[in-house]
């Protein structure tokens, strides 16, 4: 049985419909005339449409059964053949109806004589609003071909009951949703933070409003024309792909291009178009069709192939239709959270920051780079949310609580009242701070913290003097590659760096070389970087600028140039061993000698540091310590190395604790030699970000922090009623007898002493 | 243009050879009614055939050309378009022959008043053996239902040539082979070794020998059986993948899955066979016309895939013509080098371990399952080696050097020569230490090393003996696991630990609990691992088990059972903070106390004690020890953890030396809190294999090694001829002061003082 066939019984039909539709006539007469030209064309006794009034299915016409059913015959959604229909979105084609367990007699109709059925649903906003069934009294399925038509037809249906005003209200998009009522979805805690507002999809729906093509051979070119367009978008997202910088991961991309260059789609949709069908209504149909199927082969691996197909089916309809833009380009109207399958960092920055609350991901990890970007940003995120994209309608009220790592999609008032109190308790918090911001953060032992703060976008800038800092501790300049599609150019990377450097004025600003490769790849890497089994163990930061010297070169040329005059602080990240700090300070030497050479104006100094995040290192304090001018220690991956547990494992995340004795006495033979060798050493990792862990970490003597701008508040108050001499005695006694919790014993210990840690 | 009316064309012609094929007319006479044949069906004036005969391509049979030229006419390899064919393996199509610019004109032929051309190559058994050719005075091109149908007919020519024995000797298979010459092909090394075989396929190629159909329904039949058993299969292997258990990865299985149940490549193998081809032959014809597709499009994403589609092709074929067996299954017949895209370590363990010497891989990885267990069993692996399957042929001469990451294809005498004196210095090497195996490894100084080994298959067990060792330092419980598809049930897990209990006798066995999870997945924990980002540092051994206790629960009954009367030593991997070891031992002393109540006979003794191999529980020595029975050091995971970099890539696994100070420094702090806990500390990593490495731990006081079996001689030698208080002398030296290269030193001082480290 051939789809050609199919097509030929189905174009009839359609023929015959698109000149219904045209007519005078009122809808009833209009279905009337429809449940005949079908039946005739597929030669059944019987075609009825039942359609969707207030959550019942209504006999509305019929060719075969007894008329006085009409509008008189009802069934509820899951009743009957037709209510299994609705309800499950599936066809039904039986030889034998009555020995289906669901059929039910409804003896007005007159239907007992009739042996064979089938039915399909017919769907409008991708929600069934009634049922079209063609009956039969010989006991013999109906052919494949014959359901295709069904189908089609349905399709079309669909169109003209809209077009005539008989899709039910109730069963509209909003009171559905009333219907379904409030659910919690539950997904990854990738960026924390509050948010409310409405769903928008990046990427918006496109509905199929007109079906029945006017000129075929029109129809086709469009097809045509669209698939060429989205072969080439297919192609240039693969190109930069696998290092993460597009939104799509790889491997995603490969089963697209493989779709999108495969012959077996593109003949569907042509089929469909020679059936009758409008580019975007074949498209469509072709899809669910392909929906259809996949239920009855129900396997998972291929399930999740099918929402490739399904993505690049929306892609297609989007440039058919003409629709292309993302909600970015449509501009967000109200404060809104993104839903997304995946987003590139470059994606998200093209977002309104004043409406743009939160982002909802289906997939998307703690490593990928629009995480990173993200949390720069202060956007919350949750990700890993499943069906997201068929659980969240455009425009549902949500209210996304990343610290519970859920979302609540159509909140009742009393969840929003709560939420609400709870995001205003944070807000008066955080203006306590904002009060701190410019007083000094001296203990009440008198010692003066340090209180930098960690940067990157160019749009942090702004904010350091906002924020009360004393410097930026940590610069990354890799977020500039992160975010951009191309290789910054050397004078891009100056202007940026002279851009921060005027900002912070006379406060220190620490630029941290390229930290790239591993799990945050960039496309000019890429045939090098391959698939790493760890990348966090893998080759990264310095490693990789060691092994390719023009990307550091570039950027040293520029942080120097950028630095004219002023200080430069230059940091290394991932040195192990002492001489890859050797290594790269004399890749930078070279560099300010060349400019010398060339008559540039030099910095006023440059200071070398590196950061202290492989254990290894601190194994080598003693030789490393004299060559630097400066020492940072990142908390959060010397964490995951020295527990050899990886921070982006919810399982594992939360098993070994940052105030483990283990961690602390770690830092604190790292800070005894750091302070002995006069070394000023800072921590800038997440752990100096949180009141009790910094007081844990003056407690070992450290004295410089680089945190999160949105922290700065809450550290200055912790510090300002910190005694920090007592706590740095009580610490020596806990690490050479550790106590059971060392969390409690510190929260005990900061509770006594009225210290600042709420 | 549909594939449909090439199917009518090319059976036409079918039906034609297939008469001629069966006649008892001489070779030449059958070419002569071939061109006839094929050039009426396709309507060309030329119809010609080129075999290729010493190298040199020969005009064989021509319609249309001047019948002088016949035999007369030759051309190399590449030239003209002929040549170019043969050479390539591509069709040629062109409307204008003279203006291409490897047309090469023949005035014997008289083709000049010909325009249009087309020519395809034909192949048997993977090589162009001659082309065939027509060609018309119209300047058209061919349409792609001719030159479909021309490939086809090709293909029954090369049977009909075959058959003929008008296969060129020099261009079959082996001289080819000779003609290309050696090659050295390069990979990854992931178990070390050398070995000298022939090449096996682990699944063997079908050549299809039988082209044209005698029953055209029948051959229908076969190919959808086929189908269906096809499915069945990848539907089985999909079930035991992700976890790495079956040979391939889920991604690949994936892509199987959709080809599997691709509608156009059966409606295409389909159509095939309507041309009047063999199942065998149409799978063949299909995939040749994909490949050729594939040459048009270049893209390395889809070429990938194409592999895949290229595998399940070959395992159509394979099913269509019964040949199912793996080569294990049909068993090695000479000293065999396996060539496989990828292998499970159950299909590895399959083969005749005294003739597989070694194994190459298309895939594979340091972490993969077939790696840990071939490495067990000393077979030397290659892996990544691009596009093997394509540049070996079954039956060529390797010579395997995994030291040399390299493997050279059909070498010189002078190749053979070399490799076999380096293989005979070795086993010399070997032979020496065998002498020493049952010698005691004591020092100079008179210390009496411990020197145990590392096991895991049960057949290591029986080389216990032969390998003169203290005891079974490591025994890794989680092979059992890795190489059954199923849950080992606790009866097998008990079974074998009797074993090896039974054959260590009295010396000690110490059982490590299960090592799963992360990099190690297992089927029965698929749902729960989910991908991980950095599965080394991630849920998996002890984490893994204390989460999920009724794995543990299993095997510590068994345990308890297995070592009834006996001493039991249990030791837990990836302890990373001392709760996790006390809660492990609760857990295995729970089913000691079940047991006691139960009447069960118990062990004489349990001793527990654990793995040192995350960094951090190095800093809690002082709170662990006291609780231990003896402590083991994994120095391979030990030190990626320590320098952040993973083994398994090979851009970093050089960067760092075991022999560093700051691995040595740690090791040092470790050694000297156990030596005086006075808790039995023992080093089994690699490192304790490598007579330079094992002597350095040594000099910083280790005295128990526990090591891969093969090691045990060499580094008695060394033992015996070292003595170690003067090394740890020297060694507080060198870490007081770290000399610039501490291998370079430790060489230095071994080679003076003759220690056996060669």
């Amino acid at each position: 049985m051939s789809f050609a066939e199919a097509t030929t019984s189905s174009r009839e039909i359609l023929t015959g419909l698109h000149d219904v539709m045209a007519s005078r006539t009122h809808a009833q007469g209009k279905l009337n005339r429809v449940v005949e030209i079908i039946g005739e064309a597929l030669d059944s006794e019987v075609c009825s449409i039942y359609l969707l009034r207030e959550g019942v299915l209504e006999l509305y016409a019929t060719r075969g059964l007894n008329q006085d059913a009409v509008h008189v015959t009802k069934m509820a959604l899951g009743e009957g053949l037709v209510g299994v229909i609705a309800k499950s979105g599936r066809i039904l084609n039986l030889d034998e109806a009555t020995s289906h367990p669901d059929f039910a007699y409804k003896p007005e109709t007159g239907e007992e004589m009739y042996h064979s059925f089938a039915g399909v649903p017919i769907i409008y906003r991708e929600r069934p609003v009634g049922v079209l069934a063609v009956q039969h009294t010989d006991p013999r399925p109906y052919e494949d071909v014959e359901t295709e038509a069904l189908q089609t037809v349905a399709m079309v249906l669909a169109e003209l009951i809209s077009n005539a005003e008989l899709i039910d209200d109730s069963a509209s998009e909003s009171d559905a949703a009333r219907e379904t009522g409030a659910m919690r979805l539950d997904g990854q805690k990738l960026v924390m933070g509050m948010a409310r507002g409405t769903a928008v999809f990046h990427q918006p729906r496109v509905n199929v409003e007109h079906t029945v093509a006017e000129d075929t051979e029109a129809e086709r070119q469009r097809v045509y024309a669209a698939f060429r367009k989205m072969r080439e978008q297919i192609d240039a997202m693969t190109n930069q792909a696998e290092f993460g910088a597009g939104g799509e991961h790889a491997d995603v991309l490969e089963t697209y291009k493989m779709f999108a260059y495969d012959e077996g789609w593109s003949r569907r949709i042509n089929a469909a178009i020679d059936s009758g069908l409008t580019a975007e209504a074949a498209i469509e149909r072709v899809q669910q069709r392909t929906r259809s199927r996949m239920h009855e082969i129900d396997d998972p691996l291929l399930a999740e192939r099918m929402h490739d197909l399904e993505d690049l089916s929306n892609r297609l309809i989007r440039i058919v239709a003409g629709q292309l833009g993302t909600a970015a380009q449509l501009g967000l109207r109200s404060d809104s959270i993104l839903i997304a399958r995946n987003l590139g960092p470059a994606e998200l920055l093209e977002y309104d920051r004043r409406r743009l609350k939160g982002v909802i991901l289906q997939e998307g990890s703690l490593t990928a780079h629009v995480t990173i970007v993200a949390r720069a940003m202060g956007v919350p995120v949750l990700g890993r949310v499943a069906h997201v994209r068929r659980l969240i309608h455009e425009g549902d009220e949500l209210l996304l609580d990343v610290e519970e790592g859920s979302v609540d999609v159509r909140p009742s008032a009393t969840m929003v009242e709560a939420f609400e109190a709870k995001l205003a308790r944070m807000q008066q918090k955080r203006a306590e701070y904002a009060a701190l911001r410019d007083v000094e953060p001296i203990s009440k032992c008198g010692k003066r913290i340090t209180v930098m703060v960690n940067a990157g976008l160019r749009e942090d800038v702004a904010g350091l003097e906002v924020a009360g800092a004393d410097g930026i501790g940590l610069f990354r300049t890799e977020f500039q590659f992160l975010v951009s599609d191309t290789l910054p150019r050397r004078e891009a990377q100056l202007r940026l760096y002279k851009d921060v450097l005027d900002a912070a004025g006379k406060k220190p600003v620490i630029f941290r070389t390229l930290d790239i490769g591993g799990d945050k790849a960039v496309p000019y890497l890429r045939q090098e970087a391959g698939q790493e089994e760890n990348p966090a163990m893998g080759w990264r930061a310095l490693r990789l600028a060691l092994d390719r010297e023009g990307l550091m070169k570039v950027q040293a040329r520029a942080l120097i140039e950028a630095a004219a005059g002023k200080v430069l602080n230059v940091m290394f990240p991932m040195v192990s061993e002492p001489w890859e700090f050797d290594e790269a300070r004399a890749l930078v030497e070279a560099q300010r000698v060349w400019l010398e050479d060339h008559h540039h104006m030099l910095p006023s100094e440059i200071r070398y540091g590196c950061m202290l995040e492989v254990p290894a290192l601190a194994e080598m304090l003693d030789v490393l310590l004299p060559r630097l001018d400066f020492l940072s220690i990142g908390t959060n991956d010397l964490t995951q190395f020295l527990f050899a547990a990886d921070r982006a494992d919810p399982r594992i995340a939360d098993r070994y604790d940052w105030l483990s004795p283990a961690i602390l006495r770690f830092l604190r033979r790292v800070s005894k030699a750091t302070n002995e060798a006069g070394v000023p050493t800072t921590v800038c990792g997440e752990m100096g970000g949180r009141p009790i862990e910094a007081m844990a970490l003056l407690g070992l003597g450290i004295d410089r922090l680089s945190i999160t701008p949105a922290a700065v508040g809450s550290i200055k108050a912790m510090v300002r009623s910190l005694d920090c001499g007592a706590l740095e005695e009580q610490m020596d006694e806990w690490l050479a007898y550790p106590p059971d919790d060392m969390r409690e014993a510190l929260l005990d210990w900061a509770t006594q002493r009225s210290v600042a840690i709420a």
